[in-house]
């Protein structure tokens, strides 16, 4: 019947057939400890490549760039108008302009050829290279011009209106650091000092496996007995959605020699998927697969849905085997398998968006075990969502999650909730 | 000098060159005018594409899916264990099991062949078909064998631990409704039904040109007088990230007739980009462009920075004029532009994620202009780290920004702020 339930790891002896029924899950995991484990197996990714700047947007720098130029290259107008000695129009005011003569113009692309000296002025467009001499743009909105005469209505002090030279990015200075992501500002600074390809890591590289014989592609018939394979997508989705590339490989039949033989194949990968051959079923093998090639790191976690899910390691690769109940499947793929990827696509480890509510209603949760519950966002309260772990609807009916903390056994109607987004 | 200022839109004479220098901005639009303006002009898409499943993920469906199948597709076993008929175990307990005798195992794949009678059980593995007669799986954990002995000692009830037909799924359904966004799990369910494939909105088409004589692309050499082209991959990097398809048109000369033809070029854009050449620049003739081709919807808005913000329209399709300082510009992007474009690839309003953090200084606001400060994150303060339009570099080193409200003048130290994260 069953055995005592602990927190202890499984020894060899636990994960050996039984060759006599259904082998049942025993002690579990905590939930922590599963992804401390899981954390520790998943290690950042050390292969480089240099991509074309927007093919860099989110991902990661993998070198440190220093700018080769001074960002602006030389001073410039910051305002359309009149680049001007600042000492010329100190005594300026509304009712008092100072007239000033206009001896050239400059456009953003032209080059300065006069100096400015007292009483002259230069006509300067926004980002024009400040003439020798000018140490200040009066703004055109507070201009008045007849031909070559520039009333000056307003005083400026030395530097207004004018970028500095290297005032933006000096040059040798840090643009950006290796293992920072890479938002669309920092591809612009990246551009501004004249990169046009930056090195990145590399996407971490996930193979992914269905097992079962009864799995079917969709696309195809479908008879009693079978269903669609439904897991290879979700997995596909969140592996994406968190840095990695994700390499669908099908459908592999739940024998032992075909899972070996499939995790053999996985030897490019970073990381292997299977689901489905994690539970108790005489033919869920993949426990038997990964003893035989490697070890295995835990089986079978407290939480709720997921329980029977099995991380092991081949060669160095880590191997995680989500249950095969796409509900179940999927929540693993939210609580452990994104912090993992994140990991090892060295991103930051929050991912997705959360918004608070209040829950519709009273939510009891087992003490000692991780849950998660699908909910619903209307009107701000977040309204369960959840069937069953069979059931995908479960998911795609619902709005984001809550995740109930092991020590927490219940949530009150109204009481304050942070829900993640799907 | 300066004319007065109000939210008056401008009337065409106010777009005419003036032909004597440069041109002030004068009336600003209100910034909710302007957003409201360009959320109007911004028409959701029409044209619709059909892409394999994994490609559809946060696409937009362009389709209402209804289930063909059942999902399951038959009464399944949802655990291991043994199919019985439930009124079999009422009686048994922790001490006093009953014992049914197996007649068959039934794999998931498997179809059963024999009928469960009183006294008797069928094996099950998780998703196996029911086999007739039986009503209920006992656990695994809950039995003990010998041979073809199976002691049950949990009594099950009718239904117990078994996925009725269509429970999850049932034919005819609706599985994804068109105009829904497609999560993960949205797409688990359309494989649940078979489908490998989905019918989804097409991507906003986005033509994307620098402006300016002065701008050259990063990759190459630079000398005074000129600047690499950062708005061009901001810009990109925003449409990505808000649903679109961005076409880098390269730089385009500030001449009349090189933006007109620019326009003409980009007759297969769902939205025209330009940045640069919607200030008040002599050369800044992309209003005059506009004029000629279309219409002006509103030039010069009421936020900071980002004021030399034009938005015109040719032959229906919306053209928007960001300023070319890089910072005015992207701050833009994130104010108008992705606003837009969500509304036209009909994604959710919302896009970043955002943390609340308490201001780590007292921040001062112009009334009657919405503003836009970006601010590192350290320790849950928001430090500004606004250095000036021109400066790539407030954005590239902080994390994200606030938006101040035209009607708010002052944010306190230590007062909360919601930072959308860059």
């Amino acid at each position: 019947m069953t055995r005592p339930r602990g927190r202890a790891h499984h020894d060899h002896d636990d994960r050996e057939p039984q060759g006599r029924g259904m082998r049942p899950l025993k002690a579990l995991l905590s939930f922590d400890d599963a992804l401390a484990l899981a954390m520790d197996a998943a290690r950042p990714v050390d292969r480089t490549e240099e991509v074309p700047l927007l093919d860099a947007l989110r991902r990661v720098a993998a070198e440190d760039v220093r700018s080769p130029i001074d960002v602006p290259l030389v001073d410039r107008a910051a305002m359309d108008g009149y680049a001007v000695l600042a000492r010329d129009t100190f005594r300026t005011g509304k009712f008092k302009p100072v007239t000033l003569r206009r001896t050239e113009t400059v456009y953003a692309d032209g080059v300065p050829r006069k100096r400015v000296t007292a009483g002259r002025c230069t006509e300067v467009a926004t980002g024009a290279t400040m003439p020798s001499g000018a140490d200040a743009v009066v703004m055109v909105e507070d201009t008045e011009r007849e031909g070559d005469e520039v009333k000056v209505y307003t005083p400026v002090h030395p530097g207004e209106n004018v970028s500095l030279r290297a005032e933006d990015i000096p040059r040798g200075s840090d643009v950006v650091a290796r293992g920072e992501a890479l938002t669309p500002a920092k591809l612009g600074a990246l551009a501004a000092i004249g990169r046009d390809r930056v090195r990145v890591y590399a996407r971490p590289r996930v193979s992914i496996f269905t097992t079962g014989d009864e799995v079917v592609e969709p696309g195809g018939p479908i008879r009693p007995g079978q269903v669609y394979d439904i897991n290879a997508f979700t997995m596909a989705s969140l592996v994406r959605e968190n840095g990695g590339d994700a390499w669908l490989q099908g459908c592999v039949p739940d024998r032992l020699e075909d899972l070996k033989a499939a995790i053999g194949k996985a030897r490019d990968a970073d990381l292997v998927l299977f689901s489905g051959g994690s539970s108790v079923g005489e033919k869920d093998m993949i426990l038997d697969a990964l003893a035989a090639l490697g070890e295995v790191l835990f089986h079978g976690i407290a939480v709720k849905p997921g329980k029977p899910t099995v991380l092991g390691r081949v060669s160095g690769t880590p191997v995680l085997g989500m249950p095969g109940y796409p509900t179940s499947c999927l929540s693993n793929c939210y609580l452990l398998l994104a912090p993992m990827l994140r990991r090892m696509a060295r991103l930051p480890p929050a991912a997705g968006r959360s918004v608070e509510a209040r829950m519709a209603k009273r939510l009891v949760s087992a003490i000692g075990r991780v849950e998660f519950h699908t909910v619903r966002l209307a009107d701000g309260l977040a309204v369960p969502a959840y069937k069953e772990s069979g059931a995908i609807t479960s998911m795609a009916h619902a709005d984001g999650y809550i995740e109930i903390p092991a020590n927490v056994d219940l949530i009150e109607k109204g009481e304050v909730v942070r829900v993640v987004l799907f």
